[in-house]
């Protein structure tokens, strides 16, 4: 196997990229200035060596605890359960959010094979009951696992387990997106605007 | 900048991944197996390492020159000229060229800065004339640019170059794809179709 078929082949393993296009970035590379190729290598093996899994959150990171479990300015009190790592950022960039956050590492999806054993679930819940003597001072776990059917699954098996603790649970707000138009909206979110609708 | 920031970084780099592409394909990475990461950087090393452009043809290879070039059996009388090194490969897959190939690593295209003097044509005509001492039995060019303006203009280009040269200058034929249905052909493809009709 030559090197660009060798790259084609590893290339082809990522996600959303396919014959063709694993190709095509392939002789890209190739093309290309090879410093450009040895600084995405190195950029892989650096995230190889160094980013592991934070322990207190599971928010992935390359120092002993995550920059925001790291933090002692971050509101303790709160823990926002997200189902991937790379949805923090998307709550981080909203700059409306100053909690710890808790990743599950997934959605409860039975057919993809994925129980709650598969899901960093007793991991949080040692974060409830002040057994790893950090967060026992939880008030608040907001779910903010997807609005799909999976992600709305695992908020409620979630909400179960959380239930014998003395803390607030809650979910994101449903409704109508931010600057969109009625008419291109299903019936199902504005069913649940109209149930969530607020004073003005 | 964290590892992951790095990676993303380099990834938004390829053509065709954006800002939210690279975000997806770095946790895709920092999720799975660390060994596949490394087998990426490898594979990528690898080809710095060892692709170079073949001094015949400007096919991409790792040894001293392509195994197209080297292959004694190829027809050494027709070289089929295409424009990016990839190409080589869709005209190797019909299993219906037993030539030889040149590419030019790219096609005229004054908007983006490409002239004659950017393209491999001073190697093409150095395998016409003998100069090498390789192919100076080369009896017909194929000219296999793309249908594309720039790629017909580049056609037109060569062919007034290779003019003084004793070799017949060919292209490939314009008509209806295989397989196609006449109606969702455009006017202009029917048209190169019926100019270019054959006996039955």
């Amino acid at each position: 196997m030559s090197p660009i078929e060798n790259l084609t082949r590893e290339l082809e393993k990522l996600p959303g990229v396919g014959a063709k296009t694993a190709l095509r970035l392939a002789y890209h590379l190739v093309k290309g200035p090879k410093e450009g190729v040895r600084r995405l290598a190195r950029a892989l093996d650096l995230m190889a060596d160094r980013v592991h899994p934070c322990p207190a959150c599971g928010n992935y990171c390359d120092s002993e605890l995550c920059s925001i479990c790291g933090d002692p300015n971050r509101d303790q009190e709160m823990i926002c359960v997200v189902e991937e790592a790379y949805e923090v950022g998307a709550i981080e960039r909203t700059g409306h959010y100053g909690g710890l956050f808790h990743v599950l590492g997934g959605r409860l999806s039975p057919l993809d094979g994925v129980g709650p054993d598969e899901l960093a679930i007793d991991a949080l819940v040692r974060r409830l009951d002040g057994g790893d003597g950090r967060d026992a001072r939880v008030g608040e776990v907001i779910l903010a696992t997807n609005a799909s059917v999976e992600g709305e699954a695992t908020a409620v098996y979630l909400e179960g387990v959380l239930r014998p603790y003395p803390v607030r649970v809650t979910r994101l707000a449903r409704g109508i997106p931010v600057g969109s138009d009625l008419e291109y909206i299903d019936g199902t979110t504005i069913a649940e605007a109209l149930a969530g609708r607020r004073e003005m």
